[in-house]
């Protein structure tokens, strides 16, 4: 498809000095003697005998048979775009219905479907708190909350990861009026949880807001998958939000902030990803929702994820590898440098089992990971199966 | 779907002052008072006798027979989501074609997807310009470009709209070696353009990087829907780069960064809403590819837009109306206070015919407007009925 254009610019003056972007070349190199350069590698829609542990979606609904036919008949419905921003053209009933299904399971009063949870997270953050107010983040929260909290303006104050007694002092030592603790539910490397009822408990003590981020948590977390804050007993708290995420337990695309009206209708009229993006695809909106109804059928899909969750990470541990205990439906083998598991995990690839590899910056002590997340239909052969190539491979 | 769970932390302890979140009532009382109170207004998937001139679906491609073709084709190959982010699983055999095709046809190496334009322009300049760097960005540019520059952490030099001489100056008396001036093609309020070339030579004269976001561009402005770059002669330019949206001519979902291979190749590793976003779903890639297959053997298809818009503009001012003068798709009808604004836009949907209606802060200088999107597929006598119902409605 190349296309013989000459050069822009020809006539233009010489540049004074080297070319502006001379810069990214000598970044690279950095990166590759880092062993941190990445490729993006598409991957085709059928592989045979591939097992994949690396894709989030958690509890296999994203080639469902009624997800399919729920996206088709969507697709043939609404088009293929949603048109608009979701306060001029983008808003269509089946955002609305997902809105309020996704708030009756959570145990909310209203939730606001985004076409990102990244953007989720900025609207939520930047519109609760600003310049002169305080948002307290864990050192192990989601690059998208470390960026709504920059892009909000506040002070932040990053407390070490899950340390209450660390949030308690820097809310009780505070001079601003507002302030807004942000934690992950489930920590999206290691799969462990936030201590969410102390949290909550600390948050209410120092009249702050909490904010807890259920990318991993729903669908996988709780009774029925309802998430780590209706685990913790935070159903309809009023000093609770969530974001959660559509594209993982939920198999398709998109995000949501989940919580008290009030918030949400604040969200509406001042959130500017919530203003000014283009809204959710129906057809990503009519999958989300379909997977909901599964889960609100089978909640026993939650229960299974975890199980399996479990069966890699003992397993992996009787193999003598470090791994970590999952609360959710992602265990981490540590494995140290970059090079070593981007290699471990080419291997596995090789033996037809995919891994997610972990390397800085997307871990947060610098220690590269093998990433298993199990799914819901995962069978024991498969689980067998993926044990028995992390033993050669690591 | 209410669900009877008693609120949570009855037993917490009280607190010390109001609750925390009363302020965003206060807040609210005055959006009302100034008229600024949004609300979501999802519509029904069929909407018999309405006339859409509020959504951005510029090519009227959304419902194409082709492109809800290969949308169910693509979630009937993939599955509704892309189960990961791009680095780790959701990069696809369609996201690469989309890639390839979405660069050969814009004139440049390379191109890299995102779920969303709002993400594109945060990846692209935040990837660019860091602390002690320098961008420069136009007074009327989306809140896209102002939230990404305000994360990028660099130092920030807001330009009088289209100011050539303004962004000179600027550059000339830097102190830092690095700068990134970025500008929107087509302004997505009253659909100006920008002097591309002219900031195309400051920005070369003066060493830096151009970056235009063609949001309302591709599809839509020059021969064949190349983008306002490309029709500026600067297609291929090495210090030129673009982000586009695939929500609006597209008729679908996501953004993209379009330029030289190497600026792509470091995106890929380190843009942050590229390394941490699940990705864009197949179906909406699918849709994208086929809009731009579509657009590439019709290129008449953009003309064909730009005609309705000068059609609208021209027949507004006919009726005494202070309309733009459209570049792109886009007329705006100025009004005045947000009330009046909100008020003619209802009139015109009770006639049956949708417009957009932006008020602050959508708008750069406080004045609201009717805002009138073009399709390509407009009939005559749609676009006769449309001046008929805003002439009564204005």
């Amino acid at each position: 498809m190349s296309e013989n254009h000459p050069p822009a610019g020809a006539d233009a003056p010489a540049r004074s000095g080297g070319h502006p972007l001379d810069w990214l070349d000598a970044n690279e190199k950095e990166r590759v003697a880092a062993g941190l350069r990445r490729r993006v590698r598409p991957r085709p829609a059928d592989e045979p005998g591939v097992l994949d542990l690396a894709g989030n979606d958690y509890l296999g609904l994203a080639r469902h048979p009624r997800v399919l036919a729920a996206s088709a008949a969507a697709v043939a419905a609404w088009g293929a775009g949603s048109t608009g921003s979701r306060l001029v053209t983008g808003s269509t009933d089946l955002h609305a219905e997902l809105e309020t299904e996704l708030a009756a399971h959570s145990g909310a009063e209203a939730s606001l479907v985004f076409s990102s949870g990244y953007l989720a997270n900025i609207a939520a953050i930047t519109s609760l708190v600003g310049r002169g107010d305080l948002v307290v983040s864990d050192a192990v929260n989601h690059a998208s909350i470390v960026d709504a909290c920059r892009l909000s303006r506040a002070r932040v104050a990053v407390t070490p990861h899950c340390d209450v007694d660390a949030v308690a002092a820097v809310l009780a030592d505070r001079a601003e009026e507002r302030a807004l603790v942000v934690v992950d539910a489930v920590f999206s490397v290691d799969g462990d949880l936030a201590p969410l009822a102390e949290l909550a408990a600390v948050v209410r003590r120092y009249n702050a807001v909490l904010l807890v981020d259920e990318a991993h948590g729903l669908g996988v977390v709780g009774a029925g998958g309802r998430g780590a804050v209706h685990e913790a007993g935070l159903a309809y708290a009023d000093d609770v939000l969530r974001t959660v995420t559509l594209s993982k337990s939920m198999g398709s695309q998109g995000g949501a902030v989940v919580g008290p009206q009030r918030v949400v209708d604040h969200l509406v009229d001042t959130a500017r990803p919530f203003i000014f993006d283009t809204a959710l695809a129906p057809v990503s909106a009519a999958a989300a929702l379909e997977s909901l109804r599964i889960l609100r059928e089978q909640p026993e899909l939650a229960d299974g994820v975890r199980r399996r969750a479990l069966e890699l990470a003992e397993g992996a541990r009787a193999l003598g590898l470090n791994a970590t205990t999952p609360s959710g439906a992602v265990a981490s083998v540590l494995v140290g440098e970059p090079d070593a598991a981007f290699a471990a995990a080419a291997r596995c690839a090789d033996a037809g089992v995919r891994v997610g590899c972990f390397r800085p910056p997307s871990v947060p002590d610098g220690i590269s990971r093998l990433r298993l997340a199990a799914r819901a239909d995962l069978t024991d052969a498969e689980v067998a199966r993926a044990l028995d190539v992390l033993a050669k491979a690591v």
